[in-house]
């Protein structure tokens, strides 16, 4: 079996952990090698001055394997994604494949505060932690990109790799608090949080 | 209210969730600056190429409120901790913890791989997914830094602070698998992954 081809996009203002979650699950995929790419190779970022480098041209990967794109607020860079087999969102990098047009029509999800905007684009919006349609793969908000990251895995490779991975990275998450998701967060803070 | 300072240590082969996790819950606390620091600055490398920058020497960053220790495999450097009011490592990182003696005759955990380890330093392991010690906090494997840098926000900050964090990162995790803890993986599973 060839290589599995990883592409994960860079580019100024992306959200870290939507990038490195994912980064994390999927570089532990066996025979597999990421590339971190942008529209021009260099050091990007993120809003709060985290820098990570794209090595590689996104033009330059040809056929990527799983193309994953990031949410964040600076995306200014118009994709072609239609030569990779999987391509993968997380948090309002949904949008951007909302623009390419390859979600018209079909279901998605995306950052709870984004949904309205990703519904403009004739997508229907499910409240799940992660949406597969065919080939692609959308995830709700930053840290859904891990769970997503292990479902794919487990489509991509299968079931007994991805709970290896999910055992690496001790993924048995136990969070402080239960209000991640608007559903179960006062209406103060979500009223805060939409301002 | 001065600015809260947070350093968070890289070197060579640190691994990327360890950091990024606690990262995108950090740099999100108000009146905060988080110095991505080394012994030298420079980018630096996970196990599988990623690089991320560090923009400061760790020695120049006078009196940090909060120290965080990611893990990794390439920990090098001897670790002054005394000056931070809060120190705090993920994974791996309490063995660096537990060489400079401050983990000593106390408790805390680590990846649970890790934990034979550990032990060897004097502490009782704690089978948990951070564990407090005075200032000093202890995640287990991985993406337990996530869990951890919220429960420190909710101290350092205060629980409505850290509840608007959990949710501006959707941080309402269900992973695919039930298998992110060596109590609920297979034994084989287990097995394999020791080796």
């Amino acid at each position: 079996m060839a290589e599995t081809k990883i592409a994960i996009l860079l580019f100024d203002k992306f959200a870290a952990l939507d990038v490195v979650g994912p980064y994390e699950v999927l570089s532990r995929m066996p025979e597999s090698k990421v590339y971190m790419a942008a529209v021009k190779p260099g050091f990007y970022k993120d809003p709060n001055g985290l820098q990570i480098g794209a090595d590689y041209a996104l033009q330059d990967i040809a056929h990527p394997d799983i193309l994953l794109i990031p949410g964040g607020f600076g995306i200014d860079a118009i994709l072609n994604d239609s030569t990779s087999q999987w391509t993968v969102s997380v948090c309002s990098g949904a949008l951007l494949l909302a623009a390419s047009g390859i979600l018209k029509g079909g279901r998605a999800t995306t950052h709870w505060n984004r949904k309205a905007q990703l519904a403009q684009y004739g997508v229907a919006i499910e409240n799940a932690r992660y949406v597969k349609k065919g080939k692609i793969i959308t995830a709700a908000g930053v840290s859904a990109g891990i769970d997503m990251a292990l479902y794919l895995l487990s489509l991509a490779v299968n079931e007994n790799c991805a709970k290896a991975i999910q055992l690496g990275i001790e993924y048995d998450p136990k969070p402080p608090f239960d209000c991640g998701s608007p559903e179960k967060a006062p209406q103060a803070l979500l009223d805060r949080l939409r301002k």
